[in-house]
């Protein structure tokens, strides 16, 4: 029932800054954590520690900041190369980056005084939804550049984007960033100025620059040439399509199969705004529909009283604005005019499928993070990615489109777990996967555990029905040595498929494990009103466990509360068990108590009938596994 | 457990045309039927039929209408003097009216020979949103005036909307109409020309015209010159305010006292679009407010691809247009041109407290109908609107916002019960109240019912604390005579209030009731999966009701199921006890069982403990207020 964990307090601001095999780069108050992935401890002599200078942090206090937010938090981090390392902070609203160099061996890192101005590469606060990427030795940022936060920008020394130029950015949230094919890309929501004059939202976008862009002629050589950006479209289609349309959080590009196709795609997870009706969904979106975008015709309002309009392609300058060229100072003044002013694309990035792979309506909560699995190959060879996505209110929700590998407009979603992660409302600020440890690595602000990535080897799901029901391409009922494996075992074993079962699509499962139906234990959930409540559970009698010592033992498995007593019927004296109470992490991490009868008092194949009182909890599950 | 019913086919399309005090008329298929209120069943010799002609018929079939709706559906009815009255009937896609004379005495009707073609006053197919308000002796409609529905109009002979403008109407859906003040206003919904830049939306309108319009000059002479529209705003304010956007019902106009003020206001229930987050919401509009809206600037787009704007007012031509006139005949042709084609306002008009006094979103239902009992007197003195809403899933929901009388702008809403009144997928689509007897009339397709206003006086209230908990304004607790008395009752027994409580707000219920808890009954609700519940219920004993016997009762009340049996614990023979299975109409109307028995098992004043056993089914609830 315990899982691995890292606990800091909610104002250290975690953020994963890097990740390898064996460890987790965490960016923290006055800290960068590193550490392990398998049981979430610190490497010792690990930590990089910078704390503000007492200047700083008074000059902070001064400009009417509280302690809190005066403080170093690390934002940024990039590998200059194999012996170097920069680190960016909020340096007490005052961001500074610094360089370190890697120690062959251990791979510490000592700081070699080297320290830089960080305006417009790391946030002044440390909440601030600010992204970067480092790519080719530099570093493409978009965050704020003033302590206010109100200079929003897209950054790579010198090119920004217009500084306080609405049709450019307007009051962006940054979500993410990726390179790509000679681009970089940013994931972000901002006011639509497109939407004015219907009132007032929030649109997502994907903005684009080219990496070899060198700004334009005089006065242009400081901003980017080839800012475009389009709307990120994900609904659910209908007459009057229904929008989510505040992007929160994405992955990075992961190659794949949909379709019969390969392709290149980023999910998203998009909301509603936050006064309206709670509603997430996750859109998955292919790089090439994004760049066909770009190539598409323009948007834009020829004056203040018009609407937003294609921009006739007669109107459109040559060469293409916002194509990457050589030399971009010697592009035309004309058209760097233009695409400073005409930067929105016409037409919105389609989501794959035309329509969310998920969504959830909640009165409690929104989504928050994502991180998939790309392409596990399931039992039948095909590819699926395997999504988990985080709540704002500690929840973890896995599911699978088992439509991806083969169709392209259609989509079929199996939730297969919801997980309390963090006690109810902790929001997933970050999730991310590491293969190695088959581990989900959640993140909120002040705490890190680590899922297992699936269930397959519980006890609970030990049963054909119960593994199939599942409908986890993770795992495989074994019909050879009746057990529930993980498919990369299946794979790695080399044994026949044919011995294996798996349906994701969760049908003919009945049928299948029909011939387990009568050794399989009988199932109860119960709802449990602070009365005893008395269940008559009956099974069949399977083998004893020889490790047992031939003793029968009734597996009792609750969330918390106390099993009051558990016998046969005909046995007046009824011995009581306690379970653990308060199990935060509910769901799929349950207690198992097993309780141990004295030898003789069940007997094998010889049917009988139990009572099981219990007192005080809530959602009780009974496997009467060995229930005569 | 039985409530008044009336019961027709799905396909009666059945619609309120009109009520007095202990009938309602019945708009149906081929005829319209007389009700009484009381027991809900048909006047004798008071039905009108009115069928097609076969030739009516066979045409409409030969256009490619289905049979069911190749009928005569009545769904207009005026009564046009003491001693007659008009319907008008879709009769087969060709509709009709007819003249009937009202025979003095019993009331009953007959058929003049009087029939004139109905187009542009009742609608083609009886499922048509469509409306209407007879006033001064002329029919008011909106509705269609062609087969294929597309011709939609605001109509009184001779004036109409513009045909075919989208600017006028845009595929509306009528909702309501009322006449006010020299005007009639409509209510509706329709595809909202002013957002089509931004995409496609329906919005929410009242639009008015004058009663004294007698059409402009050449040629508008058949055309409204008064016609002006405005959107109707029910949204949850903030920065991104969240719009229920699409009208569905709404009440007439109610004359009260809010936040202190006299004032008119009209209720009515807005829901998100089909394809988005299902939420409704109800918001109270002010005639005022309207009007106010009906005075302020108007809204134009100067050109196709310009913005909607507000129309400078030194663009607005005198008369104001939209003003009612003495001779709309001797307007300029400028102005009635400049009406033609502004008829929207630029600013909305506000939902009263600029909030809705009800929102309720859920993934199974929206609000579809609603009745309002106006300004109900409470036992301070104060006026209450007791509102009843029904929904697209067989649900009543009553609540009263307990702030109305005197916030004008905060909301607090208390919702008082929620009652399954028709089996899950019916849509409620009216509701009608009537003061003499006590009852909301609730409508469907195909059924009527009628459920009380209040359940003060059901068994299950008669405790202080259930009856303060109830929050109604219908009910307050008698303290000296230990009762739950219906709030007419008491305002008329001329009682002091003093020896009454009533707690809309849900506060200090405890402690007014305290006195009463060692005299209460305890209650118990349990949910029962399939198993044997074991109880263990105790209460301090009440008098024996003497009606009884001097045997002690034990009451149980369940939605449905068996009670297996009960005694006290020192007794062996367990009696069973059946209830009936199935109640559908569940929540407030519930099965009493009544066991008694022998007399000399329960001891007055001697505590006991019993234990009551229940078999298959849900939600119990078990007030042992006789036991020992």
């Amino acid at each position: 029932a315990t899982v691995p964990s890292f606990f800091g307090n909610s104002t250290d601001y975690f953020k994963l800054l890097d990740q390898n095999e064996n460890t987790l780069l965490i960016g923290a108050r006055n800290a960068v954590y590193n550490i392990t992935i398998d049981q979430l401890v610190e490497l010792h002599g690990q930590r990089i520690s910078w704390p503000s200078s007492d200047a700083h942090r008074e000059l902070c206090t001064l400009k009417g900041k509280h302690d809190q937010d005066c403080q170093n938090y690390i934002r940024v981090y990039a590998r200059v190369n194999a012996n170097r390392i920069m680190i960016c902070g909020t340096n007490s609203f005052k961001p500074l980056c610094r360089y370190y160099n890697v120690l062959p061996g251990n791979g510490s890192v000592v700081y070699d005084n080297n320290e830089l101005e960080a305006q417009g590469r790391c946030p002044y606060n440390p909440q601030h939804n600010s992204t970067y990427v480092y790519t080719d030795g530099q570093l493409y940022s978009a965050t704020v550049a003033d302590f206010s936060g109100a200079d929003a920008l897209i950054y790579r020394e010198p090119q920004r984007t217009e500084q306080f130029d609405s049709k450019q950015l307007n009051q962006p949230a940054f979500v993410s960033a990726i390179e790509y094919n000679g681009y970089v890309m940013f994931f972000y929501r901002e006011v639509a100025m497109e939407y004015m004059n219907c009132g007032k939202a929030i649109y997502s976008r994907v903005s684009r620059v080219c990496k070899n862009d060198k700004g334009g002629p005089y006065p242009f050589q400081d901003k980017w040439t080839s800012f475009l950006k389009a709307r990120l479209n994900c609904s659910i289609p209908g007459e009057y399509p229904f929008y989510f349309d505040e992007l929160q959080a994405t992955t990075n590009a992961i190659s794949g199969t949909y379709g019969g196709m390969r392709n290149k795609i980023i999910y998203g997870i998009m909301t509603t705004p936050e006064n309206a009706i709670g509603g997430s969904a996750v859109c998955a979106f292919s790089v090439e529909d994004i760049m066909e975008a770009f190539e598409g015709p323009f948007k834009a309002q020829r004056d203040i009283h018009s609407n937003w309009l294609q921009v006739p392609p007669s109107s459109v300058p040559e060469p293409r604005p916002g194509k990457c060229v050589d030399d971009s100072r010697t592009l035309p003044k004309a058209l760097v005019n233009f695409v400073k002013t005409n930067n929105l694309m016409d037409n919105s990035v389609p989501s794959l499928h035309s329509r969310p792979v998920f969504t959830r309506v909640s009165l409690y909560y929104r989504l928050s993070a994502i991180a998939v699995d790309p392409q596990v190959k399931a039992l039948d060879g095909n590819r699926y990615d395997v999504i988990f996505v985080g709540t704002n209110d500690g929840k973890v929700i896995k599911f699978v489109n088992i439509l991806s590998a083969n169709s392209s407009d259609d989509v079929r979603t199996v939730v297969i777990s919801e997980t309390q992660a963090f006690p109810p409302g902790t929001k997933i600020n970050e999730m991310t996967i590491s293969k190695k440890n088959a581990a989900l690595i959640v993140i909120s602000s002040g705490k890190i555990i680590s899922l297992p990535l699936h269930n397959c080897n519980e006890h609970t799901f030990k049963t054909c029905r119960k593994c199939l029901d599942l409908q986890d391409p993770y795992c495989a009922w074994d019909d050879a040595n009746r057990d529930c494996k993980p498919i990369e075992d299946v794979h790695a074993s080399g044994a026949s498929i044919d011995q294996f079962y798996q349906r994701l699509d969760g049908e003919r499962i009945g049928e299948i494990c029909r011939k387990y139906d009568h050794q399989e234990p009988t199932v109860h959930t119960y709802e449990d009103n602070d009365v005893y409540t008395r269940v008559d559970g009956s099974g069949a009698v399977e083998k004893p466990d020889k490790s047992f010592d031939q003793r029968n033992v009734l597996i009792v498995h609750s969330n918390h509360g106390t099993v009051s007593s558990v016998g046969p019927e005909d046995i007046d004296n009824e011995i009581s068990m306690s379970s653990v109470e308060g199990d935060e992490l509910a769901n799929r991490i349950i207690n198992t108590h097993q309780y141990h009868h004295k030898p003789g008092k069940f007997r094998d194949g010889v049917s009988s009938r139990y009572r099981v009182y219990f007192a005080t909890g809530k959602n009780y599950t009974v496997i009467c596994s060995w229930c005569g």
